[in-house]
């Protein structure tokens, strides 16, 4: 996305301060690694390393598509809710590579649950012990059905557990963020504090998303790290609550990946006091925090969509029910038709009608209010009176667009983030491999 | 699309003759005119007029969007199953357009009824009815929300019965498919011949297309007109069941709209023996020919999808159900991803894994084969052995493309029919109502 005069100009805008990036603060318990293995051929970072020495409580939540990676695969396998380590290598996904993609995966395992049981048996605290394979979380990224290049990746291996820093500045995280990256053009970082009790709590995290977004997470990636003492399957819980109106409410193409992997990871460090419940009040700033964070991220991911240009908001509300606003929000975020008349700043709101009647869903077309930012543009089933069509082409000049559809049947909303449709989200995609 | 040499060569298109248009035939009881209400602005037609002077059997199929045209929910009064003429307008949808819209459709049925009436009387055969307005079928498609402009079209409407001819020469043919068009390139014509008893029996058929085309008919219009004697139930069922394989079976983007309508009229002057049973084995010949001109008319409407260059055949083999390898077929078909690697030439078999996984059909990674051409790309959750990813993008260089997933989990299978995504797609509808 190309920032411009105009975003700073917009009152609409939804992101603030959109050019720049917050500054993420240090995790006590993580040390953080970033090298290139030459994936791409150009020497970029395309491996990061996310060691915890004590280990740590996590959770996380995968794709639901029915074709998954070696490295998804691998994930699940994993029964326990404690782990020492994550890494990440982007440029191949390791999906559909076969059995060969799996044992590349595990001879990767290996390597670096050697090389961790190296690193911790030096420490100078004098903690020794081993990391088993089943220690570590993958995640992979990048083109499905090549060969996965696991000797490339392992023998950086040695490289990245070296690097490995307790010091987690500004640059370790922009660097950790952008070496996770495949088409993206700009790295995703976010902050948030919260408490829990009297102890200040930071939450630090990562993602990557671009093409393939779509509900259900679609290709992105998004690892969240905090120092909050909270229980594995207390952590699942409120992940999974949060992703629901977050990585979840947003979508660039509507396609799904094979991939996609949000993680949360909790150290332990801050020493809050204990919790016994997901209900804990002591959680709902943590929750809170949590909530933004994620939203945070998924904006982000939005608007650096393939070739997006708008970033649009669409508001549905008056529904019977949740489910309903989100069926009707998606199927307008995902609709070609609409997505290119936002590229055009073509006010086109015949294409929402479009969206909401291909739906599905019983609505009572008399009942549907359509707003396009403050203006309403139509009700009653026809264009609402004051329609002034220069004024909304004006509105549509913006690079924040807000839609809203109130069906007037019942309470429920839903919001539903996306982009436009543009020229550039297809040259990027026609030969994305070359 | 743009037809060249490669075309003609590629022993893989499925469209022969792609260049020329079928010689429609006259159809006995059916006249047709088509005039200019200047609803473009450049004068082109506009208006088509299909009018059986003695009646006709008929069937409809219509979108099945929550949000239908003034014209659909005309349509859907009328009960009975016996008309007298179809009226189409393009340029404007008449959908959210109000009582207004309803009203003005109501005010264009009087003036039609009035003179078709009064032409009714002129016959030189002295058969002189009333043309009720219920008698009426109409057609609309164009821009959504925008005040429909039923005074100008009400007063072309004498100009249109005057010039009703019983003479249908291919180029009246051509002047009707035309004036149906919204941003087609050409029109869409097809015919069929069959045998019901002894009796040869025409079918001629009409559509439009372009964008928003997807299963459920979407922005769709098709009209066949044959001679035979056949009741308007037996038309209906036959209708359903050959578009389940034909108009839904195709997908330009995915999106539905409110206007579409699919309708089949009978005059019954080929006098064929009277049919009292669907299942009726005379019926079948009949059955197969519709299911050639319908089919012959869906990819038509698929190789001129807004801005295509490529026509793709996505054949999905060895399922559980039909229902499995239709979802898995859309799921492809309506892949953005897919499209914009088709119009790269990109063999980028990855996608096709990625919409199999998304479609949410329980499939077994292992067994999925998939074909490019005659090309095995991929097996047993890898690439194929002898992938020859040279060969394969000289085959993608054709612009009609054969995919094949086979499951190997039952028998079952669904072919979709669709096109490539491509910047002139953008083009078209980003700013489309201008």
């Amino acid at each position: 996305m190309t920032l411009n005069l105009k975003n700073l100009l917009n009152p609409k805008v939804k992101m603030s301060k959109m050019g720049e990036f917050q500054e993420l603060q240090p995790i006590e318990g993580l040390e953080i690694s970033a090298v290139s293995a030459d994936l791409y051929g150009d020497g970029r970072d395309d491996l990061a390393l996310f060691y915890f020495r004590e280990g740590a409580n996590f959770a996380s939540v995968y794709t639901t598509s029915k074709i998954t990676s070696a490295n998804i695969n691998w994930n699940l396998k994993i029964k326990r809710h404690f782990v020492k380590a994550l890494m990440v290598n982007t440029q191949n996904a390791n999906t559909f590579t076969g059995i060969k993609g799996a044992q590349g995966l595990k001879e990767i395992a290996q390597t670096l649950s050697k090389a961790l049981t190296l690193k911790s048996s030096q420490s100078p605290k004098g903690v020794s012990e081993v990391v088993k394979i089943t220690d570590l979380l993958f995640a992979s990224t990048g083109v499905i059905g090549e060969d996965f290049p696991y000797l490339k990746i392992r023998n950086r291996v040695p490289e990245l557990v070296k690097r490995l820093r307790v010091e987690q500045n500004k640059f370790v995280w922009f660097k950790a963020a952008s070496a996770i990256m495949t088409t993206d053009t700009r790295p995703k970082l976010a902050y948030e504090e919260c408490k829990i009790g009297n102890k200040l709590i930071k939450i630090s995290g990562i993602a990557k998303g671009s093409g393939m977004i779509a509900p259900n997470m679609a290709t992105m990636l998004g690892f969240i790290f905090t120092d909050a003492n909270i229980p594995s399957v207390f952590l699942k819980a409120i992940l999974k609550k949060v992703i629901n109106t977050t990585f979840n409410a947003i979508t660039v193409d509507g396609d799904t990946s094979t991939n996609d992997m949000v993680s949360i990871f909790a150290t332990g460090k801050a020493k809050n006091s204990k919790i016994y419940n997901v209900l804990d009040p002591k959680l709902q700033d943590f929750e809170k925090a949590l909530h933004r964070l994620t939203l945070n991220l998924a904006k982000q991911i939005v608007v650096d969509g393939e070739g997006a240009k708008k970033f649009v908001t669409i508001n549905v509300i008056g529904a019977r029910s949740t489910t309903m606003a989100k069926n009707i929000g998606f199927s307008i975020a995902n609709s070609p038709l609409f997505k290119t008349a936002i590229a055009g700043e073509d006010p086109n709101w015949g294409r929402v009608i479009m969206a909401v009647g291909k739906s599905g869903e019983n609505i009572i077309p008399n009942k549907v209010q359509i707003k396009i930012g403050n203006f309403l543009v139509a009700e009653q089933s026809k264009v609402a009176k004051d329609y002034d069509e220069s004024e909304i082409k004006k509105y549509m000049e913006w690079n924040s667009i807000d839609l809203e559809v109130n069906l007037n049947l019942g309470h429920a909303s839903f919001t539903v983030y996306t982009c436009d449709f543009t020229h550039d989200y297809i040259d990027i995609n026609a030969d994305y491999r070359n």
